[in-house]
């Protein structure tokens, strides 16, 4: 049996969570503070991520670890600082990027020569390194990422979704030719995608940026966007195919087989710490979180029942401790690289409907009770946390039950959420049509758009909703709706284009 | 089988290796240069981890994780930025850290209304958080650690060992009482040695340290102490019993039993990416990386020997894929959480004699040759890393040997390191004889001593050498060698002290 000890910290009961009906946003800030996820610091916009909410981003990071590593990318770790003057040497990326930077001006007791930039994305350092490393051909491709904490000062923050501090991995690789970078751009993009489907049960649609939303410094920005319970859309994974931008402005050339100098052609692609807000956004509920099993520190609490009868309890409590044992040898699928984790909660200073709301709040998938009277029936109560429903079970199948559950939770979650995503994406034809029902239901609206920044600006201004992406098929081309554009309508170049109000 | 990818880049021969014999710190730089673990960057005093070095910062990391999880402490994370304000509330604290500090005094675009530290250490902020969240003595013990980047700003930096940013973890606890945080002082003291000596193959002396050299903060301070190849000693990680320092500047208190408002008694202990510059100084060779086993990315590589002829090429691939596919199916022990990793190098552009160098100088514990003579005599060469000779053995036999030679080299790497540890500890009764092992022998020198700051001051600025800890037994008592002052001839008060020039 593994290490009992003080999982959560309860000296006091959680306030009364706002229902999402009610409003959505304190509902999320609810469900955050609550469930001890994250919390305020004293450094404006910056956010202290607590155990129950780091613990969903270790499952996050070891899950994707495991993907990139898949992908033949090798994990490195370069400098938090970056001179002033690096980020200066792409002309798109200092738009982007300077009005949102932190600044180190002095250290170690002095006025520093050169300013030095927290790093907001690293392409400019790394690509400092790259043009040092890479001499030939012959150490093409280069695949590297890292996990790392980046800064960018924010003027609106909210805890996970937005804040000035985050955690993210961002990978960078560098290739031979403009096709091999494109592949591997959309390759990342179909690993996020099943990072967030396969592993959040959070449903997205892949597709491109336009040019206004595209990253600084890219030639093209892939994402993937994810719907959450208000309807809103939120960017949960980018990747980039930089072309040769970064590579031409720091010289990072390689000699090809032909003997001839060329800049690489490079990509990047990263996911944060954003994704646990998208994640609770899609499947939480009134009660606090609900947290897909793939993602949970403990899958399961066995709370023995105790009443004032010290034979009962003693009887009880090892009963509990013997269905723990054996919850614990049960296996989950092989994708998912762990094994079942058990909280046994022995602790007799607590309610058991005070463990109960507390459990539920920050979303252990299975709730297994166990009380005298249970046991004379030789039965445990099992409770899935998606589900209100309790379920009488005998001893002997709670195990086995646990292990189909689990894998069975993880799927219905995801299926729940592609439900209500797919009946939320709407068609509008036109202009009018597009504002009532972004007005009257909000969601994902599909439209046949020509790509134009100066409309996509208007759009923006009156109605707050921003083109999320041009979806791709499987093969990452747009796709076309065959209808004239909804905005003007041209019957050429146009394509289908997602709009949605965002996070 | 595994994917195979491109391992290392390997465009350019590496140049030689500055033999240990002839200059110590130059043959450690060319080390962690060729083998690729680290490189300079264009940020005075910042490292790039290359993948080689940061894979084994991976093994550190998740092996110390498990480790620390077991003793029932859970990750957080805490913002990267601290007000300046907090440095300044414990006065020893800001004595010692603010001339390390980097600032920052402008973001967003603007100047900040107050400057924010680049943390150099998180006992500040964390302090502002436990004051908010704990109340009352349910809330103890509070065990937390965070993995993060941290500045110090140095004046002379080397790679891994002294960087103006590291990687590291700092773990951060609250107790009830003193002695309960005295006990979790020494634990996790216990905990760093076992995971040097156990994981790194590095044995270490455990001990307080003086009142000189204790945490900027601390009531006391504990360090293991490393012995490297030179006879330098090399600080490995410390655990600080910080009492109740920072609990009262940061009013970090709690309710006790007995109604009592009470300042809480802390911990903080840490280990850095440090670590692994004194791993390389204490197995290294001059052919490059010696890495134990537990900490290498891949334990083993197998190189088929291609010929001219296709048709043997052919054969000696199969054998060679099959004899990867039965090493991947072997058992390491299993307090080593993981599973054997082969990397098969199948690249026909590269000649066998470059390969073995290159393998030698990342470190990979064991190679496995095979060409078409071995196979027609049904053997492989093997050769272990730490170890000159190549051995034939039966090809049915190898997996079985890689599998007792892994956890056989761990140990033997301990016990070679320990040896010459043990020998390069020397006894002084006097200063004068003091001074001439020091000119004479180096290492670890043994004096019964009583402390003295002055006199400690003394002695470093005449010799260079400093009081790396009083070395503590099994119940972390300091001893004594009931001999007189080795410094004034004092009779009372002294205790078993080391000596030593250490980085």
């Amino acid at each position: 049996m593994q290490p009992t000890f003080r999982y959560i910290m309860t000296s006091s009961m959680a306030d009364k969570i706002t229902p999402r009906s009610e409003d959505f946003p304190q509902w999320y800030q609810d469900v955050v503070l609550q469930a001890k996820l994250a919390d305020h610091s004293p450094v404006k916009g910056c956010m202290v991520i607590r155990p129950n909410g780091y613990s969903i981003w270790e499952a996050i990071r070891n899950d994707l670890d495991d993907r990139i590593k898949q992908e033949g990318v090798r994990n490195a770790y370069f400098p938090l600082f970056i001179p002033e003057s690096f980020i200066q040497k792409e002309a798109d990326h200092v738009e982007g990027f300077a009005p949102q930077v932190a600044v180190v001006t002095h250290a170690g007791a002095k006025d520093l020569d050169e300013r030095l930039i927290v790093r907001p994305t690293s392409e400019t350092i790394i690509n400092s390194m790259f043009s040092k490393w890479i001499q030939s051909y012959r150490d093409l491709p280069l695949l590297m990422n890292q996990w790392a904490n980046v800064v960018r000062w924010e003027m609106r923050t909210r805890l996970f979704l937005r804040t000035t501090e985050f955690l993210w991995q961002e990978g960078h690789t560098c290739h031979a030719t403009h096709e091999e970078a494109e592949a591997f751009t959309q390759r990342m993009l179909s690993v996020y995608q099943k990072l967030a489907e396969e592993t959040l049960a959070m449903p997205v649609i892949a597709g491109m940026k336009t040019e206004a939303e595209k990253f600084a410094g890219a030639l093209r920005t892939y994402s993937i966007e994810a719907m959450m319970q208000d309807r809103r859309a939120l960017q949960a994974g980018t990747s980039h195919n930089l072309s040769t931008h970064f590579a031409k402005a720091f010289e990072t050339q390689f000699l090809s087989k032909e003997g001839k100098l060329q800049p690489v052609h490079q990509t990047s692609w990263g996911v944060s710490t954003r994704l646990i807000g998208g994640m609770i956004m899609t499947h939480s509920d009134d009660q606090g979180l609900v947290l897909p099993p793939r993602l949970a520190d403990r899958q399961v609490v066995v709370i023995p029942i105790f009443t004032k009868n010290q034979e009962s309890n003693d009887k009880v409590k090892k009963a509990a401790m013997k269905l723990t044992e054996e919850i614990e040898k049960t296996q989950l699928p092989s994708a998912w690289h762990q094994r079942v984790r058990v909280l046994l909660d022995l602790d007799e200073s607590k309610k058991p409907g005070w463990k109960f709301h507390e459990y539920e709040l920050i979303g252990i998938p299975i709730r297994i009770e166990l009380g005298p009277k249970d046991l004379e029936k030789n039965q445990a109560m099992i409770t899935r946390r998606d589900r209100s429903e309790k379920t009488p079970l005998p001893l002997n199948n709670v195990a086995s039950f646990v292990e189909s559950q689990l894998p069975k939770m993880q799927k219905d979650l995801f299926q729940k959420a592609k439900a209500l995503r797919d009946e939320s994406i709407h068609q509008a034809s036109d202009y009018r049509e597009f504002k009532e029902i972004l007005d009257r239901k909000g969601g994902f609206i599909e439209v046949s758009w020509k790509p134009d920044t100066e409309i996509e600006k208007k759009i923006q201004k009156e109605t707050q909703a921003t083109a999320r992406c041009l979806p791709v098929d499987d093969q990452f081309n747009v796709q076309s709706l065959d209808r004239p554009c909804f905005m003007t309508g041209e019957k050429n170049g146009t394509v289908k284009t997602i709009f949605a109000k965002a996070y």
